[in-house]
């Protein structure tokens, strides 16, 4: 987590243009502390037989869902909900706004961190010498090699 | 928002039923005051080896999962969310209990609307002028237009 | 519900895996009393380049999105959370730890049971006779049905 699912009409987006986009969708939370891996962006692609805006093929609109969960915003004021979103729509707008097209993003802000695992294991406390570890190595380090590494700090 | 994922066997629904789906499905909402385009359906088809129910491949079961954020149920009664749940069964039985499959739909109250944007922008208020606009006009209102036309009213 | 969302690389599991991953992940609520057919599973299958991991294609992981609504944590303590976590991961280790790839898994604790039916009605409450009779019958059985069965017992 956090988990960007793009449901887009078919053909919309190239490979190129959907890994530069999961780069800069990863680049805004490395920004604010997670490891790299925590991003997973994926994109499903929908004929317009599949794919509805109001009730019409949906054949120049794109759903943007967004799941966040190593972070929240909790109590956070409606002022950090609207800065995190707009610059989330900074980031995509060459290929959304850009385009001409119509689009809609939602952030669920699902919380439970006891109800998460990487690898098999909870992933470390915000702000932990451990989270930072597993930043710079950017991957879910095992706790015998997080032992090791954090004997040598 | 609202979304609705259906989630069927692969060829169950042809490309013109689906379209007439989501126009009654889009026809609920409107009715209850919300813009059609807020609506959004889309068909995720699986083979059975991708799909099951109970364990084994699902090829007479559908799953419906909606999710709701341009209104909620929030506190209403649980009279309120049958209501609403048979006024839905009531619109898809013909596709569904009609032919004899089974099928299970839950719905989603997920409610920070200060997380959702259409266009780029926050939606308006329930209940505002400018909902209504949004509504009439069928699309996301740009904010400058919107001003020209609350100044007709 | 619960329904299991398996999001992995193009071709990692077989027609065949897939199915026995199926009936082991229905076996653990059936241990804890729910209906297998409670119990839905899907596999989405995708391309390197509609599938990222830290922003780069996710050749070698999988994503495991789990929600919960026949039964939920709610207040339930965290070695509760830990139990199942642990519980599952150990039934899909053979096909993900085995194998050396990276995974995830969320569980989403999404409760309000009066959103919920199976086949056109809500399912009968948590440890009632008439939802024995479902598990036992494997099916939504309808309350016509049930009240002849009960007639019986």
């Amino acid at each position: 987590m956090p988990i960007h699912r793009w449901i887009i009409p078919k053909g919309y987006l190239s490979a190129e243009e959907k890994g530069v986009l999961s780069e800069k969708i990863t680049d805004i939370y490395e920004g604010v502390g997670l490891p790299r891996f925590y991003v997973v962006v994926f994109f499903v692609e929908l004929e317009g037989h599949d794919f509805y805006y109001g009730g019409k093929p949906a054949k120049s609109f794109v759903r943007i869902d967004v799941e966040h969960i190593a972070r929240n915003f909790g109590d956070a004021p409606v002022a950090a909900k609207k800065e995190f979103l707009d610059k989330y729509e900074a980031v995509i707008e060459p290929w959304i706004k850009g385009r001409g097209v119509d689009w809609e993003v939602q952030i669920k802000d699902i919380c439970d961190r006891d109800l998460w695992h990487e690898n098999g294991r909870s992933p470390p406390a915000i702000g932990s010498v451990e989270e930072t570890i597993w930043k710079k190595e950017n991957r879910p380090v095992p706790d015998d090699e997080l032992a090791a590494i954090k004997a040598t700090l």
